[in-house]
């Protein structure tokens, strides 16, 4: 692995996360292995657990860290191949991402989707401009089209949360005031897609995501009917991604209650709206594991730099 | 000690004074306690000193140190109980404490009175949001009412510039163009009765602070008689408590002068604003405290912190 | 040296671009002289390759590195002598600077000229404010009318491509879409005054530079003689002088393109408006510097921050 773009790059999803749980136990073991290795986390977007849990990975690996909010400390940056910049532009991927090499030894950067100009979100042109000219790899810390830290997160919370072989995992979505990304679903659903499960997703109709993507999954328009019989129910908000970015609607019967998520555990990957995806009752129950998914961030980040500083 | 929320979280006021004067000297003979520990330093407003002078705390412990101004970096928080976050709000204080507690060993917050209501801010949603939810220790790096780390670096400055067992401590209200918080002059206040001394508070009419903490303080409204014979004068700005948040006047005969104060010295929390609060010619003399005050910020910090790290 | 604050606080020029070439083999070798020293870094202004950069310098001399924004983080900066502080600004930088130089042992400060009014920026009262202020030494991060890191940076990168004992070097003006600070050039001119060059500047009319700096210098207003020959091109857009902070035009005549280069090596301290200042196919060509400049910015700031620390 060179970079870390996408869940596609895990090399075997069953051995990394074995890996990761084993050194939850033991999180300073490799502090040894990032000594003068040095991670920029470049952020063009806000983050709390993003933010922290890939700061606290890197240290765990004594590895220096130096962040930069690049939309107000950095400049405004050009993607083009041969624009003129002439106006609000500042500085071109080619140089950021070979400069930004000169300094540390691996990149991270949060870069969102902008829910416009859906070719332009699925172009990926900041995650990608890097990858692409940068000399040194580079980590998605959730980019347009994927989350692939938080669902390395994810696996490793259902595996320890898994009482069987094949367990029912459902993906939900679940109604919020603003238009939100589709990141975290589409990472979640490559994940799964590495994984034995019996594995359902469900939203309302026109919330259907990018079909390249579901392609071969269950998809089950009735949350009721999809929720029998789960052992794990991933909630997540998504605008729609035919009507791109749109709010199609707020159902509150989406809204996850006690009583429909039945015996499962309730998986989100934060920050979540309380009362609109989930009511109180879930999440102050013993049912929850959202706070436990924000603590396997740092192991899902320090096993990916773990691999790339093997790697080098 | 599990919290450093308020003055009164100090166990023996004399005993943290003599023990911060001890590590001023050496200051990095702990530097091994902290190691492989971490302190999340989050800011809802903006800061200097505090912030400065924490991390330095900090680092001096060997702890590792991430910051975050969660204004603009993070999520917008809800405090309320059972809200139906479908506004502005993108994150519940319960998950916010509880996933930076993942995070860190220790958490430190900044989050200012808003002035404005007098209830929500005496109920500290921020910093007893932090202290109730997080599983971690919370340090108050100036809440809405109180500033213990300022008020324990006062009590190193008096004790370090002392001549006599029971000196003469005023504090004295100034002017200043915009309403400022409580906090200071109520952690101040807080502190001095900790100790031995003839503390009097003088201040205009109408400025009279919470009679909860002023309670068995002598107040003295004429400036002048309360300066009588005074060892130390301790300036600070702040807006009505009774007519909450209001500045009711900027009376430049309560600006701190050469001849008002006499061989007093002079302490302030800074940033100062010259010539409002107090003359050039009191700052630029040798009886100004003020540079004093902001380096025992340091080790007001570190023996909070040590205190913290000895106890875990 | 106390204090890095323009070009001519460079002790001896070859010597220090012969220790950073040294120092640029093995960067770890003195990662001892920085243990338990401090540098802070303050921004007044935006900043990519100097904040990486001078932060990668002081790690690996085994520095701590704190960082301010100081316009969104911390108060608003009162310079005046004697100033009644009743309107915006909320502390004064005798204050700032004292206190600053309480928390660490170097101070470094970036603050941009601000284009409107000449006498202002010429006073350069931040950097300069903190030099009288401070009690620690203070480093130039770019100034009103200087930036030393650069033009050591380019120093380094010229010596390291020369291929004859005095090469010819041309700075050129190229046309922006806005108002840009002279300090890059103003540095570029009085390094290139201490080392054996043909130098020649080269700008339209109007775009004479400050006359204290460039008095002595070759000027030739007729950009494809002053080409002639030429070993290195080294190109950067600045306003006006004499008619301060002006764009007199954007002259597209002025753009360096492939042809005009001929033979030379292709330098700009960046960020750089692509087929504005240059064209991409000489960014995007061998013949460019520009990379390695932005990575001689690490060994530029660490020969100073090494010299500061020995000096100690």
């Amino acid at each position: 692995m060179k970079h870390y773009l996408t869940v596609n790059d895990i090399e075997s999803l069953p051995d990394w996360v074995e890996e990761a749980i084993t050194l939850k136990k033991d999180p300073y073991q490799f502090e040894d292995l990032g000594k003068r290795k040095t991670i920029c986390l470049l952020f063009f977007n806000n983050s709390l657990r993003t933010r922290l849990s890939t700061q606290k990975a890197a240290m765990n690996l004594g590895m220096e860290v130096m962040i930069m909010n690049f939309g107000n400390e950095g400049w405004a940056l050009e993607y083009g191949d041969g624009t003129v910049m002439d106006q609000g532009t500042s500085e071109h991927i080619k140089e950021a991402a070979q400069v930004v090499s000169q300094y540390c030894d691996v990149v991270a950067i949060r870069a969102f989707a902008g829910l416009v100009d859906k070719e332009k979100d699925e172009a990926e042109e900041v995650i990608n401009g890097f990858a692409k000219h940068a000399s040194i790899p580079v980590v998605n810390m959730e980019s347009s089209v994927g989350h692939p830290l938080q669902a390395l997160a994810d696996a490793i919370t259902l595996k320890e949360n898994e009482t069987k072989k094949k367990p029912k995992v459902v993906l939900s979505w679940a109604p919020h005031p603003k238009a939100l990304p589709h990141a975290v679903a589409n990472s979640f659903i490559q994940m799964m897609k590495l994984q034995e499960a019996d594995f359902v997703i469900t939203h309302p109709e026109g919330y259907e995501l990018n079909p390249e993507l579901t392609q071969g999954c269950q998809i089950e328009c009735d949350q009721d009917k999809a929720f029998e019989d789960a052992d794990f129910v991933y909630v997540k908000n998504w605008s729609s991604y035919s009507d791109y970015g749109k709010v199609l609607n707020k159902d509150k019967n989406w809204t996850i209650t006690k009583e429909k998520l039945g015996n499962a555990k309730f998986m989100h990957c934060l920050p979540v709206r309380r009362n609109m995806i989930v009511e109180d009752a879930v999440l102050d129950s013993e049912q929850s594991l959202v706070v436990e998914q924000a603590k396997n961030r740092v192991f899902s980040a320090q096993i990916v730099l773990k691999k790339i500083l093997e790697n080098k």
